[in-house]
C-alpha cells in the first residue's frame, strides 16, 4: 500500500479543505449518558461525593474540551466558538445522568465534534469524580442529536432506541 | 452552601492527596464501542473512508489523549506513563468497532482515567473520520475492564451485559 | 441547590453566547506590578540575575499566555488576536517593575482577559526568574486599564489609588 | 552583548539543572486577593453572579493551572504533583476574596511557582466571572506564604503589611 | 541595553500587529528531508519498522503541529486554518524521505510558519519512529517552497541547490 | 493489511513499553543549523532584526518545546526533565547560526527527541523572527550529537560531513 515514490494515495489520513465553504451560523447538539449504581446516584444528587461538586466540575471540563477539540481530534479544524453549554439531567429511575451539549459557531465548518467532545469529556469527568465509590459506571449513548447550518442543512437524529 | 467566611466545606471539588501512597506498578484496561451502519463498516474494513486510515488515526489520538489526561480531567494527577496501547476489533455481526486500551505506569496512583480517556478520544476520532458518511454512529460501553496495582488490589469488571 | 431533574438553574457556570454580537475592532490594556527588594531591583536593572534576561523571558511568557487564555480561563472564548504587546518600567524609587499589556483583536467579544492574563503570567515569570534571590517579592495592582470597542464602548479605569 | 562567536554568556535565560538535587517531599503555599465593589461581593456571596459559580470555577482553573505551570512559566520544570488545593475566604469588611493555595510534591525541586500560578489563575477566573458587573476589580497581594522541603529548608513569609 | 526607565527600545521581541492587514486567501508550502541509511529506507518502504506506520504517524503529527504553531513559535498569530496536507516521497536513490506540506487559510497573515512547523514536526516523528534502528538520521533542507496571498504577493523559492 | 478481526498486526503504531527499564541518569545533545543571507546574519549579530531578540526568543521556544515533546511527537513518553539548555554560535563565514541543545533527565528512557525538538523549534523560531527580511533561510543538519545513559550506553555521532 505504501510503495516507493509518492505515498499519498490510499489509507493516508487527510483533512477536509473547508476553503470553499461559506461562513454561516452553525450549531450542534450531542448527548451522553453515565450509568451508575443507585447508591452512587443518591450521593451525586445529595452532593455527598467526597471529591466534591460532580456536575460543576464535569461542566467546566466539557466546556474546556469543546475549545480544545482541534488539538484532541487530529483532523478537526480550529473554530471560533461562540458558545458551549451542557445540561445534566439526573434520571433516578434508570440511575443515570444524561448530558446534553450545545455548541454554536459562525464558521466554514460545523461543530459536531466539539459537541461530542464536550459530552464525552464531561462524562469522563463524572466517572473520575465518582470512581472511588463506583468502578462499574458506564458511559454510553454518545451521539449527535442535531446539527444545523451549512450546505447540508439540518440533521436530526432519527431514533434513540 | 457558600456562606461568608471559609468557602471550603461542601460541594467544592478536591484532588486526592496521593503523597502517602506508595509508588508501585499499576495498569488499567478500558473499553469502548463505536456502532455504525453496515455500509460504513464495510468502508472502514476495506480502507475506503475518504478521510483515510480510520483506525491508524484513532490509535494515535487515543495515545495522545492518555498522555494529556491530567489537562483534560480536572482532578487527575500528572503521571509518568510507561506504555499506552489500543487494540481495535471489527465486529461485522454487530456492525461495531470495539476498542480496548491498556495503560501502564509506576506511580502513586492508578491510570484508570488515562485508559478511559484513550478509548473515548479514540472513539471520537473514529466518529470524526466517518461522520461525512454516517452521522448516526453511536459510542457506547465505555467502561473500565481491569485495574491492577496499588493498595486496593486488582479490580475486574463483573459483568458486560 | 442541585436537586433531581434538570441541573441547570443556579450556581452552574455558563459561557456568554457571543453569537449576536458584531465583529468590531477591540482592544484592552492591563497592568501589573512586581515589588521586590532594592538589591533584587539592582540585579534586574544590571542584567545580573543568574537565570538570565528577566524581562525578555517575562515578555515572551506574557505573549504566549495571552494566546492561551481560552484554555486557562474556563469561560473565555477563542479569539483571533491581532497583536499582544507588553511594556516594562523599572521604578527604582518604589523598587517595583510595572508591566503594561495591550491586546488587539477584531472579534465578537473583547480581550480584557487576554490583557490581564498577559500581565499576570509575565509577573509570575519575573517572580520565577528572581525567586532564587528574593522570595519576598509580591505581585499586585493587576487591573484593567482600558477597554475599547464593542457595544459597551470605551472603559477607562477611574482611580489608581 | 551578543557578539559573534558563542552567544551564551550573559543575559541569556537558563534553567536550573536540578539533576544533583535530592527527591524529597516539598510543599508550597501562596496567596492572592481579589478586591471588588461591595455590590459585587454580595452577588458572589449569594451565588447571584450571572456567569454562575464563581469560586467553583476559580478553584478548578487554579488546579488546572498548577498542573500546567511548566508550560506557562518558561524556566519551570515538569513536576509529579501529589496534590493541589485552594481555599477561598470572603472578607466582607474589606470587600475582597482571599485565595490560598497549597501544592505538594515529591521531587527534586519545589512547587512555589505551581502554588503562585494556582492563585493567580484562580484570581483571573474570579475577575472573568464577575467582569460583566465590575470592571474595577483588582488582583493583588500575590505572594508566597510558605515553602518547605529541599536543601534550603522551610521559608515563611515575614510580613504581610 | 536595558537601562532604567522604559524597557521597550531595542532587543525586545515584538509581535507584528496584523490589525490593518486584509483578510485574504493565503497559502504556503514547505519542504523537509530526512536522510537515513539504505537499510532503514528499506524497512520504512516495506512497513517493517518495529514502531509501526512511520509515515501515517508523521502525517498526523505534522497536521497537529500546524494547528499548534501559535503556541510553539512565540510571535505567531492564531489562525483559522482551512487545510493542512503533507505528502511524502521515498527517494531510494538518495536514501531520504522528502516531505512537502501545504497549508491554506483565509486570514490577515500568512501560514508560512504553519507549513514549516508541519514538515519539521513530521520529520522529527520519522526520526522518533526509526531511531531504535538508525541514530545517524539527519533532517535537513527545511525551507519555504512557496507562499501566496496577501499584500506581498506570491513568493517562490529561487534555488534548491 | 487491516482485515476483519483484530487490527493489531502490522503497520499499526506502537509505543515502546519502558516499564522494565531502569531509572538512570540520561542525557542527549542535538544540533541544528539555520543558513541565511549575509545581510540577515549581520542584522542578527547587531541585534537589528525588527522583531527583536532573535536568539533570546529562540532559546525560550526551544526550552518550552523540549518540555512539550510528549505532546508533539505521538509515541514519546512523559519525562521529568532536569535540565534543558541551548547554545547558539554565529558562523559568519558560512552565514549560519549553529544551535546545540543538551537535555538531562533521570528516567526509564532517553531524551533524544527532547533534544531534537529543542533545536528544531528553536530553528523555526529563528526563521519566524527573520522571515520578514529573508524568506530563503534554510534549516538543516538536525541530528543527534550524543546520547548517554541507559542500557545501550553512550552514542556519539560518527561523522559531520
Amino acid at each position: 500500500m505504501k510503495k516507493g515514490g509518492h505515498w499519498d494515495e490510499k489509507g493516508e489520513v487527510r483533512m477536509v479543505d473547508v476553503g470553499e465553504k461559506k461562513i454561516t451560523k452553525r450549531e450542534a447538539k450531542a448527548h451522553a449518558t453515565v450509568k451508575m449504581s443507585p447508591d452512587t446516584m443518591v450521593l451525586v444528587r445529595e452532593g455527598k461525593i467526597p471529591k466534591g461538586d460532580v456536575l460543576g466540575c464535569a461542566k467546566i471540563a466539557g466546556i474546556l474540551a469543546a475549545k480544545n477539540t482541534q488539538h484532541m481530534i487530529p483532523m478537526c479544524h480550529p473554530l471560533p466558538i461562540n458558545w458551549v453549554d451542557l445540561k445534566f439531567t439526573l434520571n433516578e429511575v434508570k440511575n443515570q445522568i444524561d448530558i446534553e451539549s450545545e455548541v454554536r459557531v459562525e464558521a466554514k465548518t460545523g461543530v459536531e465534534m466539539e459537541a461530542l467532545a464536550a459530552v464525552a469529556v464531561s462524562a469522563l469527568t463524572i466517572y473520575d469524580m465518582c470512581k472511588g465509590i463506583d468502578k462499574e459506571m458506564e458511559i454510553s449513548e454518545i451521539h449527535l442529536l442535531k446539527k444545523a447550518g451549512g450546505r447540508s442543512g439540518t440533521y436530526k437524529r432519527k431514533s434513540r432506541g
